[in-house]
């Protein structure tokens, strides 16, 4: 890793200190393994509590497990589930999607990351025709792959559309805290829409914890067995619940979350005059994308680490963390700066 | 969880010291995500080398998702798997090889938990019928899920039946530790007879990471595509490495197996004259497995944690772990004395 | 093929002239595919009518399809099914249940292929047990793979269990007319007790044609898309509900089970007798095992044609059809006579 | 269906009255099922010979078989698919290729239903990437969905892009043999690119078959099991030869083809002319897509039977077979030209 801050990604950082301390403290004795200890269920209390969920919740090793298990418990066998063709569920897991659950993803392009009820509803025209795959669920991400949020209101139109239409919605949450700072409203008021979400813990200062809400106590019976066969089962589980439990104290997943947030418009506001930089999308979480000459991205990549999101439109995506500092912001905003004018110069 | 030491799993002990301390250092700020970091990188090369590796090495989160992934770098689309009917994947992963790999298991009864070519010869009857399923990899554990181990003449044996018949072998090594610790012997003369094997850190001490082994390099292309959708990519890599590096520092590995086995051994001497105390198979690892009188199991279960095997014979596994003391196990030891005797004296 | 009529298997026998007639008849004009068509619609109707189901009838390929078509309707995504390790979905697809369904099988031995409610109930001991296989199903066959029926009170046992016991009851039945002739019942007495079944035309003079009858109204929504993802969506329907249009018309379907089922009984009397011929198993449909010396098997196999079925016993399966012939059985039953005493005679 | 010839599918047609011939004359006798029968020994043997293919051929019920089949002998366990989004693959198995075969489709938009090694390529970029499905073979239509033929430049360009990729080709080719008699070549000319195709016979006037063509040996091993396991073993196999003994017998899938291919261009240059409809696609096989006015369509199809392909763009599709006679072309395109006719004077 390069010397300076990573803008690469959220999982680039380490853990929060009070997540370290609650791993340390957990490590006491003995208790019985796969989550039959106190922290877990103190853990999993806690979720259920923040989360108004009257279901149950499972904390499983990472985000596209949590994704698997949300839709395994939403999706009859032979269905399929609709979602944005920037979905992490599509793009970035490797097919798992396909694999391990056998569904097909009806994919719906989205510019901004997000659906709508027009979108979707377009992808309803073959129901009850056996040659075509049958929408069960609806996967939204929020925060988005893009950065974006659902409003609260946005958020509703999807689940009313969704209800009135036999359609389950899944939120793949890895990004759940940053929506939830930005629109600066509960876990329970973005959860309220959806039959399952994840809520992610390892990009928000966990060293790898994610959890599945079930919403409704009937959609969470099979999710051990499942949970199980996905290969999500811990053993000694107390560590992954006490990673919660110190993100649940106080609110620490939103104290990160806002941070972060607030980083990334500090770093989107520092360059957004900069000739030659386009912010693309609202920055309404930890991201920011823009578009940058290649030449300049080439310059900046020396010394700072980032992703190239899009070749070919030359868009880059800087992210920051729960551990990114203002001075670390500025000093970046400021390479960009010198980047983008000493080309200019030339 | 009681008072006592629990007997009732190796996965029921914490982390050992040693692997928390590594943890703490490794948050030392960015690291790139899904093991392109140092940690991980130094971390596999120890395992390559302890091993005497060709292929490669992949972390995962647990020893399920370990034989999964180990045996579909072994499996043409279509094979089957032979393994003993105690085998961990055949008895307690849910169902996940049907499910995840879709593979058949033909399970061999296993008095003492080993296979022999002798065994697996029978279930090559019917290759080449394309009714029948037909078998591609042959699946072992050592030490076995009843505490046994195999020897290194009897690993070759099946080894050696294995690559004359077109058979692939795994190698389940969740207690690997324990079995090199028994026999004396490196981790590498253990993996040198397998074509892929898993090496466990959970019930060594770790928090919980495992290694799938990839002994020849030609097996290793397609797994980390596999590992990602089989959910076990980790995004903060570096926390499941350290472990490993904690682990095969010095060979803490060995002494922690040592240690454990030796506790195991301490247990069934102390108990193997108590009247009505039957130790079932062999102790070569961390599991002693007794006959009881049920309502010696009942008295017992009051005070200390352990697991009833089988009902139907009244067997009991005891097992130790790393931080087992010699306190601890003769305090069980005397309290099964106690239990057998009172109930002798009625 | 020799020229000796074949006791090989109840499918080496040609199609029924009545459904070769009805494929010719039915090949006038236009239809539409995939089952909109009137032939499929008098096909199903009359099954369903046969078999009194308040589901629907869905028509599929082979039995082997009709099997997977059928439990993939009565299994949870994580559900293990319990069958007798001698069910042809255990044995003889190959391992599809395992790959297609993804579904572990829980066999259990069962000397005659009938299970009871005895040993249907020793497989659910693990039953909420997240590391243990879930049992949703249990399997049997009618007439088993070993010629044997279960009587109407068995089923009903057997049945009365599974719901008590919140499993679901699949027959195999591709040999259903077998047994529905043997018990002289009909087949909405036999179905009654299931949840779904299978019948079965191809070993009943159809060219080849299975149903899969879904007896409760809710179970059959899925059927359509499983059924095409299965493979399993004829697009010529016509074809194939034609065959079941013949083999209901007037019930020719018993008709041709009776006669197969006597000449079966015929042959087992013939040789029942002959010294060193062992029957196996109640001849209860159109099979006879018998266990023969193996120079008695070598010696006929240059003349007949039929299967040894267990090597290690020396046992035989001959299997009769709608089209043997007495005399064919009783030149068999000679032949079988003959071997044995010349090799007597040695 | 209406009185009318059915312009919907060449599915809608019957059987071939050579193809009914050969299966009464196969229907003697017994035969050793699954497939060790002279018919279908020769029926194999005559299509190796045809597509002068080194690996095998195997018989399967239907077309989305053929193509789960074929993919399956070409992709490693983790890979994806290539194909165009029109891909019957993609839009009319009902999601089986994602549910069978666990693998994900990376379509492409392709106007005209055909890929070009340009297309292709652009799926290459994430190669190596663990995080996105990894392309492994590319699977083309011949004739395509829309109608459309690769000629035999094309075909080599697509797979000569291929094998410079380490990608494997697949053609679907259900109507293969309307390309073969419009590019006026050989089979073996247009299977010379493929590492597996599949060869239709149901769309050809078979009752209902499919071969699956495997072009290198190397290729073939495997698939006798996974024939099985995708439950497309036929018992009675015979039935399933003959089909193809009477439709290579002579070419006669050639003189079928063609006939077919001619009334389709028949059909479009008889309406060509019309206003008000537009000619989609170039006429290439026996499917004629054209642009209507919804308000032709609805009247049309008050006395003909064919599909709307697209409501949006008010694209039908009319497609002839083998049986189709000129004076049914006529007298449909004189319906059309009256339904324009008829609007456009109001």
């Amino acid at each position: 890793m390069a010397e300076h801050k990573s803008f690469g990604s959220d999982n680039h950082a380490g853990a929060h200190e009070a997540v370290l301390r609650a791993v340390l403290e957990a490590n006491d004795g003995d208790a019985v393994a796969y989550g039959a200890d106190d922290w877990t269920r103190r853990a999993t209390a806690e979720l259920r509590r923040a989360f108004r969920a009257d279901g149950d919740v499972f904390l499983v090793f990472n985000g596209s497990a949590a994704n698997i298990l949300g839709l395994s418990l939403l999706l009859r066998r032979h269905e399929a589930v609709i979602c944005a063709d920037s979905a992490h569920i599509n793009t970035d897991e490797c097919g798992a999607a396909e694999r391990i659950l056998g569904t097909k993803l009806l994919t719906i392009p989205a510019p901004d990351g997000k659906l709508t009820p027009e979108v979707i509803a377009e992808q309803l025209s073959a129901r009850g025709d056996d040659h075509r795959a049958q929408p069960g669920a609806v996967a939204i991400t929020q925060a988005t792959e893009l950065g974006t949020c659902y409003s609260l209101a946005e958020l509703r139109e999807v689940s009313d559309f969704c209800r009135a239409s036999d359609l389950r919605l899944y939120i793949d949450g890895a990004r759940l805290a940053n929506a939830a700072a930005f629109l600066d409203c509960s876990l329970a008021e973005l959860a309220g829409c959806a039959d399952v979400l994840s809520f992610g813990g390892t990009k928000n200062g966990a060293i790898g914890a994610e959890a599945v809400i079930v919403m409704n106590e009937g959609l969470a019976a099979d999710a051990p067995y499942l949970r199980k066969q996905q290969l999500q089962l811990a053993s000694k589980m107390r560590y992954l619940a006490v990673q919660f439990l110190a993100l649940t104290e106080g609110d620490l997943w939103r104290h990160n979350a806002s941070h972060a947030n607030r980083m990334a418009r500090r770093l989107a506001d520092g360059v957004r005059d900069v000739p030659g930089v386009g912010i693309r999308f609202p920055v309404q979480s930890d991201a920011v994308f823009a578009r940058l000459d290649p030449r300049h991205i080439e310059t900046l990549q020396r010394e700072w680490f980032f992703y190239v999101w899009d070749e070919e439109t030359s868009v880059v995506r800087w992210m920051t963390a729960f551990d990114t500092t203002e001075e670390e912001v500025d000093e970046f905003a400021a390479s960009i700066r010198k980047a983008a004018r000493g080309s200019a110069s030339r």
